[in-house]
């Protein structure tokens, strides 16, 4: 288990502007969170490495970005309206609300009374309006997943592409869903964004393909700095699969609070596919349905050897942006004893994480030839498209070494005097994990850390 | 004017995969769009332009990612939930709802009826409720701007990072307003991506920056292709101004629809900080706010000259993604005829948008060395970082090249019979723009489109 809590994390996180409350200066929203000037790059550095991974890395997966507002009628005929719920009781003496699971020995937690209503369920999705009149008919919701995006657009996406099954849409956006308890920081929220694919394959090549993926993604969070030691995955128990699965590997991680849900592989069969499809009479379905009569399209493949419409079996890969976010932190956060007995807090991320590369700290912020210098080098490490630099001119070097260490920058670069008198130009270059340093000269710097961040 | 018609990038777009209707297989959502395959690149290369001219490039302005749903306390002191407001108007006879400046000669545009009631303020923020009970106090709304998340977590920034004015924070986000009638395809639309700054200054460097925030948006709007010939800035008119701004000036686009705005560039003085923060009297505000009794954070930064807190003005140069995506699009479409009497159409893009930077066609798809060839270009083409590269093994090269002048790809690389009986092999590297073709051996091809995408 790591040695991190939460409470390491949510300090630090706040202290140095990663993730903060939202509507914090009025109280609070509660299960929603607002990231900060090094939290949006950390999780914009997350996100990137996904879709690379996903989008450009294979030749068999088309990216998407499909609306948060959504038609009523699509979360009527994914099942969602229907099953997307938890069971609430009401408490009729002091009028709790609470899920059926949070009632102590049958009594409400807030007061103690048994008098309590039987359980009803309520739809954890966020619902709205759309146009000028508020009625059934323009109710419309915030999607609770990336998913159904992916599946209504099927058709527009194979006809743009001519993508022929094995082949995937992948999808990074925001979700929403209105959890009754939200709870332990970032882990369980109410906004949130997911990193999702939708692999579309052969129906009898379904589970070849969903050990492919469950395989495929362990090894991706290894090289977002996870240890294999701390994650579990957990073929879900037939009993306890969505309706929608055929089978699921849960990736679950070590969290402060505990193995929890990092990731979820899903085989949702051709369940929504053919839930969303108009014909479903002639496409053979395996999963079981409603009947669609609003449909305008048929969501199928045609097979050139059997010369037949298909609709193909979908393996997701379901992945929480958060919850990724909290995960690479809790591994990398680490308190170190130094040699003089002093404590360091450092953030071992993988570089390629790093909200910030490279921080450039001129040594004094009054000597404008040091000062020139270090806006230099900063421009010129820019062009290597590396990712973000710091000029850090706080003029205090050593306080700009520990705050980089906190926020997990891989390199300092000193200008100091020797800087400037010298022909050719060197700085000191620092490394956050060894705290060693060397000279290098100024020239040298971009292709220096091109490799480095390789 | 540009030659382009809304038709006809509509119809480019949804046929090769850039923009397609919300819900589309069941008729569409008003006002919602999908991006596709290339839309999503094409709109997250315009965005992370700006991030990096934003947050990269300068050494003065921080990032921040803000949630979407807003405590609704947020919006009653930033003043929305009064004033964002359109009047509607009811026709008694036949129900319509219509903004009053849709009427003809008084008359319901649906039915002709005059039986209209009086105009009443309807609010254009969606509404939701947050937690297990819907009630007044549990009333959220879907953001309509990105920048009251920046206003209210403006003191956790400057804690957090130590800034002084003038400095700035950016956010990239999705905002929703209920328009009531959406059209022009991407233009208004209900769901949509800002790109917003706030620079906060000091009071009496606030038009200064006005001035110096309208030319570095023109600037670098000119950077991602638009022609200054098709921009237009216009001061807004003292009575046409928002009631929060002290002077706006807006950018408008020449569109296929005419001269709209793309990005507005505010003076909002101190209003936003001045009504969400606490203690009010004491920091001698100078825009007209609502008493805050809510807030526990006091929105001000110290002068280190005057010994006094103050509320510093604001600066808002704020885009629409969508907007920025119809502008160059429209700006790139063109359609050429060739010597030998074709048209083509050809996107042309500026480099660092187009959704896909090189495209690596195999001359045949099943003469293996020539395919592993291609992959092997690819991905050493990726490891450049300069974007997506897509494999097209769709086996026709004429068709290829045709596809990707459509979608706005810079370089084709063909892999023929040549390039696997050559030492050292080379391949034919085509111009989007000249048509013009190259021989350049593959060894090279990476320093090559380096230099092409500095």
């Amino acid at each position: 288990m790591p040695a991190t809590t939460m409470d390491q994390l949510v300090s630090l996180c706040k202290r140095r502007g990663f993730i903060f409350q939202s509507g914090d200066i009025y109280g609070g929203l509660q299960g929603v969170y607002d990231f900060g000037p090094l939290g949006v790059e950390l999780k914009n550095n997350l996100k990137a490495a996904w879709w690379r991974s996903m989008v450009y890395e294979r030749d068999d997966i088309e990216g998407l970005d499909s609306s948060i507002l959504t038609l009523r009628t699509v979360l009527v005929y994914s099942g969602h309206e229907d099953t997307f719920t938890d069971p609430l009781v009401d408490c009729k003496k002091c009028k709790n609300r609470m899920r059926a699971d949070q009632i102590v020995d049958g009594k409400c937690p807030q007061c103690g009374s048994t008098d309590l209503t039987e359980p009803r369920d309520f739809n954890l999705m966020f619902k709205t309006n759309v146009g000028p009149v508020a009625s059934e008919t323009s109710t419309a919701y915030l999607r609770p997943e990336t998913a159904q995006g992916i599946f209504t657009q099927f058709k527009n996406v194979v006809d743009s592409t001519g993508r022929r099954a094995p082949f995937g849409i992948a999808q990074i956006g925001k979700s929403f869903r209105n959890e009754i308890t939200p709870r332990n920081f970032i882990f369980r929220v109410r906004e949130f964004e997911q990193m999702e694919l939708e692999f579309f394959v052969p129906p009898k090549d379904d589970e070849k393909w969903h050990e492919f993926w469950k395989n495929e993604r362990l090894k991706w969070w290894k090289e977002q700095g996870l240890k294999e030691e701390n994650i579990k995955i957990v073929a879900v128990a037939p009993e306890d699969l969505a309706h929608y699965s055929k089978a699921t590997y849960d990736l679950y991680y070590n969290f402060p609070i505990g193995y929890e849900e990092l990731e979820g592989v899903a085989n949702r069969r051709d369940y929504d596919l053919g839930n969303h499809t108009k014909g479903q009479k002639d496409l053979e379905l395996q999963a079981h349905v409603h009947p669609n009569k609003d449909s305008t399209s048929k969501l199928a493949l045609f097979d050139d050897e059997t010369k037949k419409w298909y609709v193909p079996f979908v393996i997701e890969p379901s992945a929480g942006v958060e919850r990724g976010v909290l995960a690479v932190l809790t591994e990398a956060y680490t308190e170190e004893e130094l040699p003089n007995g002093e404590t360091r807090i450092v953030l071992k991320l993988k570089k390629h994480l790093s909200p910030i590369k490279v921080a450039v700290i001129p040594l004094k912020r009054n000597q404008p030839e040091i000062v020139k210098m270090a806006h230099d080098i900063k421009a010129s490490l820019l062009k290597t498209g590396i990712g973000r630099i710091a000029l850090e001119d706080s003029g205090n070097v050593g306080k700009a070494y520990r705050r980089h260490d906190e926020v997990g920058t891989p390199f300092c670069v000193t200008v100091d005097f020797e800087s400037i008198e010298q022909s050719p130009a060197t700085v000191t270059v620092r490394d956050r994990d060894t705290m060693q340093q060397e000279r290098v000269k100024v020239e040298d710097l971009p292709e220096y850390f091109k490799r480095a961040f390789l």
